[in-house]
């Protein structure tokens, strides 16, 4: 590139990542302030503005309100997820949902869930597995696990008629989350409820939601073959 | 619950919840002001914001500055992930990375992708495959075309000395993308490259990314079995 083309923000911005890419500004070091930059580059400081806030969306730069914009040391990209309820989200792709109770009963957890939410070992959880469908097609399965000493009256709560997800949200506010993404094949009975084969690859998310320290439920929701979860950058 | 709860925000949010839940408050209806809801509640204006914090969080209600706020039509939950170039991905997870590019040629795209884009059909672009690992096990397959109309220069880039990921974020700044997270049974092919038996659940994610309205790459990410990405609400 030659000087003239900064000119423009988007020439400058071309300019700063030929000098982050070739290493004359390295990585984690302090880049010149804005002001400084629109001097040398005999510009408006907004086109510097303009040109900066693009990287520092996309991760090269990290701008910190008093210590200055620094090289970013791990370029990201942000994604920003907004997970509806299932019933909208089934409504939102354009299908009915409609919704059906497999079962609700208070269990003693496995001690691989009860060691994960720091319960005592052999709680009882109300345990409510239901199947979500989509204009009549087997949408998801929730398997959910909720914690009996935080809400005892979900004893009560007739899950036939409201889904727990939905009650949740409705009566149960949380104050933090752990969600994973991952693939699974679909075991027998995953696969008979989801009407998919067996071992087919399913979609699947684990959430875990907080009340401060206390667990509020765990639940993992397996798709149906052929779910995308879309969202832009 | 009695009116001594209102006392706490955690009761005023119990109260909040209960309207809502009950619909005195419907879905999309302007809540009262805090400053009304203080009066209301015999307390402090911060004892209601801090109530009310939570529920906005948590998608319950809908914060607009000017237009004060409102019940939520679609309560959801928003997740931010961070998605770093995959060299950091590994190391991040206290694994050694190593990459090796599987080739690189200049091809027509399939009309899919090309339409997909909004390409000229046959239009030719830089096909990259590779693959990526952690420890020296396989750990995704990266198959990736690039835009050779607007990045003409990715021709005589050596892709077994650099990975495309690495590359196209230092040289190639995106405006927007589109992102999307699937499962998909591992082919023969990726079964082999992945090490993994035929047909076996692979976590994809599948990311285009766009300069103003160009196409800057699309991407296609398979992991090896067993990957989780994980985030916090």
């Amino acid at each position: 590139m030659t000087i003239a083309d900064t000119n423009s923000w988007r020439g400058i911005q071309a300019e700063l990542l030929r000098r982050i890419n070739e290493r004359e500004w390295l990585p984690g070091s302090l880049v010149p302030s804005e002001a400084d930059l629109a001097i040398e580059f005999g510009c408006a400081r907004a086109t510097v503005n303009r040109a900066m806030r693009e990287m520092a969306d996309a991760g090269l730069l990290d701008r910190k309100r008093k210590a200055g914009t620094r090289v970013a040391l791990h370029p990201t990209s942000r994604v920003v997820l907004d997970i509806p309820i299932i019933r909208l989200e089934v409504e939102q792709r354009g299908a009915e949902w409609r919704y059906s109770l497999i079962e609700s009963s208070a269990e003693p957890a496995s001690l691989a869930l009860t060691s994960r939410l720091g319960l005592p070992r052999d709680s009882e959880m109300l345990h409510v597995r239901s199947l979500h469908y989509a204009d009549n097609r087997p949408f998801l399965h929730e398997d959910r696990w909720i914690n009996l000493d935080l809400l005892p009256h979900v004893r009560s709560v007739d899950f036939s008629a409201i889904s727990a997800n939905e009650w949740l949200i409705q009566n149960a506010p949380y104050t933090a989350g752990d969600i994973s993404f991952s693939a699974m094949g679909a075991d027998a009975g995953l696969a008979d409820l989801l009407d998919a084969p067996e071992g087919a690859a399913l979609f699947v998310i684990d959430r875990i939601t907080w009340d401060k320290d206390r667990p509020v439920t765990a639940v993992r929701l397996s798709y149906a073959p052929g779910y995308r979860m879309n969202t832009k950058i």
